[in-house]
């Protein structure tokens, strides 16, 4: 089916918040094998609400839309569309009661009534949750309302819009999609070498770049479902083939799963000295459920003491060659693998800026260290961007030698 | 001025790209007096990229339209917009030449003539940029064409756009606005407590919560300007006096910039012994350009093998307690301190889940220890939410309890 998204909420024209949950529905219902029209931000501005539900309704199959149901007076959502849609707005008694017994303390004075006040016709989404969500079938198309809140409105899309989405016709095309994950290769690159592959019938391929990876989409549309399957696996050989080992991973993998998958299988433990990126390859890694079979932690050494301190590096060595270094680098991949007994260890020092440059060092030079195998070494990178880019490319390229050093075992 | 955004992009519309460039425009834009009356984020799509474009240019006074410039196969903005506005696509030479000049070896191949062929009527907006981006002036309305890749927009934004919509015409309303930040009060308490400025004239207020913070917004449209600074200077006051100390900061200010301040005010240096956090604490401080002049590091433990290696924590301790304890954390931040000499420490040990919960510590459990001015305690939270919710709002109470406590010094 195809369909459009509509979020609402001031803070989002405003700038003032990023719309993670627009991308987060548009991600999904891709994958369910639906289609995506357009989105679209606006404010809580009750006729503009109307008119972009209305046109939506005229072209597409679905529509869900996000923000404006909450207890505050900006929100407005419901009065719109109950105005719009000419659908006298309705006390819900059994909302209102499973409000009420969510609340705490602090709350008892707000306006929470307000939250139970939907257009006539709504079918609330689940009956036990706290933040209602409700369905609207207007004209034969269902419309979704979702809370605006990302973890609120991801629990309702997930277990109530995309099953009932899926039992809402049949018949449509077969999808087949796969996410191809890259580092290390351009984009116009990756392009060049796939445009054979994309004159080929019913095949789609985009091509992503995302912070410092280039993500490939591969979908394949066919009314038959043998010709879909056949189709998708000749593709995905040749993106394979043309990928390389640039491609770490496919779909919901990331560098640090990755990472873990291949020490969990050479039964292998990873620490991390990290300096400029101060924490992030740490937390990256630890965004993986189930990382502490394979990743024991390490050591923020952001200021020389602690690198003096923590991980016994000679004040001469940084007195000497800097704490951007060769030497330093190797040292602090070096000293942590003995101190923790640990069978991998990475470490970066360099400058993420936008102070702290030289004509000798400029703002961008790192140092990536690893240790592995009783062996260690160092390499030197020129990033550019700003601070928060060379600290994501740090990370990256950090967790990418990893990886590498775990392939060529 | 009113404006509308328009982001062009598969990737954007399956999901697999947050926009984050549709919302800086806005914030940007918002900031310097503009209303953005709509943003709207569409595929690669020519007919859609046209019907989008030319119903935005009956409603406002001006359009940022982002993404589908550059060279691979699916960029297709250029060729959609000459379509529907009717202007011959024209081979700009210098631009081509440009985008010759910064090639490196990898590209030599692909298709980059494509990017030089603009609607007739383009104008450059920056002729030294490899990646140009146009203004074309449309019925007297202008629009702004810039990459989708977020760094080059950035640029292109701030230094060639609103340079030139702030002289396309005058007269308009005088805006001051502020945002306040919070975290520890609920966002519907904050509502009821700003209710009555909310009726006064020419005060917009709106209520953002950002991930476990809550942000306010104080807004003043007046066409005089100083009825516009008394009634900004009047609200300010009664906003600040409504928050009271979970008021953090305002505008650019985040927690970890904060927290920054007040230790350079007293002198002092912060250390971080991060478990169940895995270094999102001490990645958040290092974002703070300059951090390194009050945040000396720490230590990611997380493993129990790396408490007692780099922390020397008692096996004993944790035996007994486990490692999720009132007693753990407060070793973690007495140690870290005596081993690093740092006048403050924080320590996080918890559980994220999804795995590793039981009746007695449920997913969600965290202890946060403090240790300054030679007192170490620590404190039981109960969080909710999935693994990176837990994990995020577990960084924020620390960083808030860091504040907290320098506040009270």
């Amino acid at each position: 089916m195809i369909g459009e998204i509509i979020a609402i909420g001031d803070e989002l024209i405003s700038g003032r918040t990023e719309n993670t949950t627009s991308p987060f529905a548009a991600r999904h219902l891709f994958a369910a094998g639906h289609e995506i029209y357009a989105m679209h931000t606006i404010g809580d501005n009750p006729p503009l609400i109307g008119e972009v539900l209305k046109r939506a309704l005229k072209r597409v199959d679905f529509v869900v839309v996000t923000g404006g149901l909450g207890s505050t007076t900006d929100d407005l959502t419901n009065e719109a569309v109950a105005e719009a849609l000419d659908r006298e707005p309705t006390l819900y008694p059994e909302v209102l009661k499973r409000i009420r017994e969510h609340l705490d303390a602090s709350q008892q004075a707000s306006n929470l009534e307000k939250m139970a006040w939907l257009p006539q016709g709504a079918e609330i989404l689940n009956e036990k949750a706290k933040m209602a969500g409700y369905l609207l079938v207007h004209n034969k198309v269902p419309i979704f309302f979702l809370p605006g809140v990302p973890y609120q409105m991801r629990e309702l899309l997930l277990e109530h819009v995309l099953p009932r989405l899926a039992g809402w016709s049949g018949n449509h095309h077969r999808v087949r999609q796969r996410i191809y994950k890259t580092f290390g290769l351009p984009e116009s690159v990756i392009n060049q070498r796939l445009l054979a592959l994309e004159r080929r019938d019913s095949v789609h391929i985009g091509y992503y770049p995302v912070n410092c990876e280039v993500h490939v989409s591969l979908t394949v549309l066919e009314k038959n479902s043998q010709a879909a399957e056949e189709k998708f696996s000749a593709a995905d050989l040749v993106i394979r083939d043309v990928l390389g080992d640039a491609l770490y991973g496919t779909d919901q993998d990331t560098l640090a799963s990755v990472v873990g998958e291949l020490l969990l299988a050479k039964g292998k433990m990873l620490c991390v000295a990290e300096s400029c990126t101060g924490g992030m390859i740490g937390k990256r890694i630890t965004e993986v459920a189930g990382s502490s079979t394979w990743f024991a932690g390490g050591v923020i050494a952001y200021s020389n003491h602690l690198k003096e301190i923590l991980l016994d590096i000679d004040r001469d060595l940084l007195k000497n060659y800097g704490a951007v270094s060769e030497q330093v680098a190797i040292a602090m991949a070096a000293r942590l693998s003995e101190r923790t007994n640990s069978d991998i260890s990475v470490s970066v020092t360099g400058i993420a800026g936008p102070g702290g440059g030289s004509d000798e060092k400029p703002v961008g030079t790192v140092y990536i260290g690893i240790f592995s195998n009783n062996r260690v070494t160092a390499r030197l990178h020129h990033f550019s961007g700003d601070r928060a880019r060379i600290r994501e490319t740090t990370t990256c390229t950090a967790l990418d030698t990893v990886r590498r050093i775990l392939l060529a075992d």
